[in-house]
């Protein structure tokens, strides 16, 4: 990765917003910036120079890893030793923090870190997100890797159709997935594995449980896996059995829905577009009650992030995002439908990087 | 669970330490108090009563599941409505909030949401956690359900040991016992698998990754599971082939350092002592300096609770809490060593959950 160019950018950043330097804490942003994976430490960036602070435990790692700073190992808080060397660098007046990141028990601490006079006026929280907006853009080398990570969920897809049958548990199902994604080369799933079947697909986050598949019925499967540090993240909803007509007009309804979502991808669309794309075929359906979440979000080192595709979102699109677009309906005491693939904006429209087949698939 | 009781609990703290209400928002905490499992919701307590709030993917699951509070779903920010609701109740004059899991945005957006009258004075950090006071020490349905959790971690460990042999891959080694971990029931795992072979096994984190374990070699496996809620943890050093007189001299001196430290569990003494216990033995070897860690922390519905068993901590135990106790020695480029249990407070000593042997294995 360009970790050097991405901390390029984010000092010229600095100049631009007067800051004398920044301070970074959220693990993503630091993974981003400087390749540093390890689940503790900060790094601090000036206009001039950058430095990572972790503790012994990541002695090896650290050095391993970092790029683009040198690494400081300390016993303390890596922010507070952070914090002491950026308002100790010449210069130093003005130090950004990223208050989404950072609590208020922890911004008591940095202050009484600093030297008296410099409490009151040093720290400044950021008016917006400096890293998340870089990050927000993929480059190149950040497409191919999460162009992989939607085909291995994909693949896995594809394998557990071979594996699902009535009388399963749900977390046999969650279980063969998760294995077969780590013999695939997974470095892990993304977020808790969904599997939801029967009633249990009318909830939009239904971990897998104990129940059983039944004989007759909707299973939705919402998974991801990490490759390259980066999440991919996929909806399938299949039947088993043979569908009544209800449940097959909403399932057309949701994919009519989707497939009107992904079309309206673009760079320069605003995500409110997009999620009303997708809403306006449910409304005209009769179920805008029944899709009760947003549209979808964006996706990258972390599962969800910026932006957000939900209804009356003015953030427009760029070419490099890569977001999901996932509508879905859920009918309390009967079914539940939801399809989702990860989609990555392009200048004339959107690349689906999870191009696993979508028709209702009845097993 | 309790649930009655312990909200019941925490109004009397609210009374003691003066507050009209209490916002919660840190999700173990929310299940604690009120049983509810999902990923978005905010707690507001009063000392006469208390209400969740969450939005329209969790109105099945909340109705479901939530116990000593009226649920009220809403489309907006949960903390920004419990707030509104806390200000809105008759005497309200001041809701503490825990700074720890209240970021300095949040806490910002929270005081936009009060009638400007309010903006001041009405919300305060905590000096101390409230919740997680309560937390601390287990009652007998929590120390139940983890005794169940950590005695599911031992079976695990049983079943890799048949399986591990030279040549497989660390991730291969995470997926097996991952995916019997389901098998037997786990509703996830606690942390991500560490499985660290040969030199790697110096590495205190070290991820599972596509190494392949060596002919000769310790290999360390630090693993969790979920059930009902709560966390397992254990680890365990095995070594492949034949130890070197200096590997096995090692091994014995983090046994020793191990034991001792279980042996110093008791109620009424520090935490510091507890660490000193274990620590001493480690200097005695010489191994001092490649001990880089604490010596355990407490875990229970999170894997990484109060109370932290380190060097100069005061915090003094308790019957009823339940800690780790696991001192490593880490020498880069040559190899690592850990041994961990979980270990309940008593009266009298210390019961430890995870009885599997730990005398060096060879496999």
């Amino acid at each position: 990765m360009d970790h050097l160019f991405r901390i390029g950018q984010l000092r010229r950043k600095l100049t631009k917003t007067g800051l004398s330097g920044l301070l970074v804490t959220h693990l993503p942003d630091i993974r981003y910036l400087c390749g540093f994976t390890g689940s503790s430490a900060a790094l601090a960036v000036t206009r001039r120079t950058a430095r990572l602070f972790t503790d012994g435990r990541y002695a090896a790692q650290a050095a391993d890893e970092v790029k683009g700073a040198p690494v400081q190992i300390g016993s303390g808080s890596a922010a507070v030793a952070a914090v002491e060397w950026l308002a100790a660098q010449p210069g130093a007046t003005l130090a950004g923090f990223d208050p989404v990141w950072t609590s208020v028990a922890d911004l008591a601490r940095l202050k009484a870190a600093l030297p008296s006079p410099m409490r009151r006026g040093f720290l400044s929280p950021l008016a917006a997100p400096l890293v998340e907006r870089l990050r927000l853009v993929k480059d190149d080398k950040e497409l191919a890797l999460m162009g992989e990570a939607a085909l291995l969920g994909c693949r896995l897809f594809e394998h557990i159709l071979g594996f699902i049958r009535p009388g399963l548990m749900e977390v046999e199902v969650a279980a063969e997935l998760e294995h077969q994604a780590r013999l695939e080369g997974a470095e892990g799933m993304s977020f808790e594995t969904i599997v939801a079947s029967g009633e249990r697909s009318a909830l939009p986050h239904g971990r897998a449980t104990t129940t059983r598949l039944p004989r007759k019925g909707f299973v939705t499967l919402d998974f991801g896996i990490i490759h390259g540090g980066y999440c991919s993240d996929m909806t399938r909803t299949v039947y088993l059995g043979k569908p009544r007509s209800k449940e097959r007009a909403a399932y057309e309804a949701v994919l009519e829905a989707q497939e009107a979502g992904v079309q309206a991808v673009r760079a320069g669309t605003s995500c409110g577009e997009v999620d009303e794309a997708a809403r306006g075929v449910l409304r005209k359906a009769g179920l805008a009650e029944a899709f009760s979440h947003s549209t979808g979000h964006g996706v990258g080192l972390e599962i969800h992030e910026s932006p957000r595709i939900g209804a009356g979102q003015k953030t427009r699109l760029l070419a490099g995002m890569v977001v999901t677009i996932e509508p879905g309906i859920y009918l309390p005491g009967e079914f539940g439908i939801r399809i989702e693939d990860m989609v990555a904006v392009t200048r004339t429209g959107g690349q689906v990087l999870t191009p696993s087949p979508k028709a209702l698939i009845e097993l």
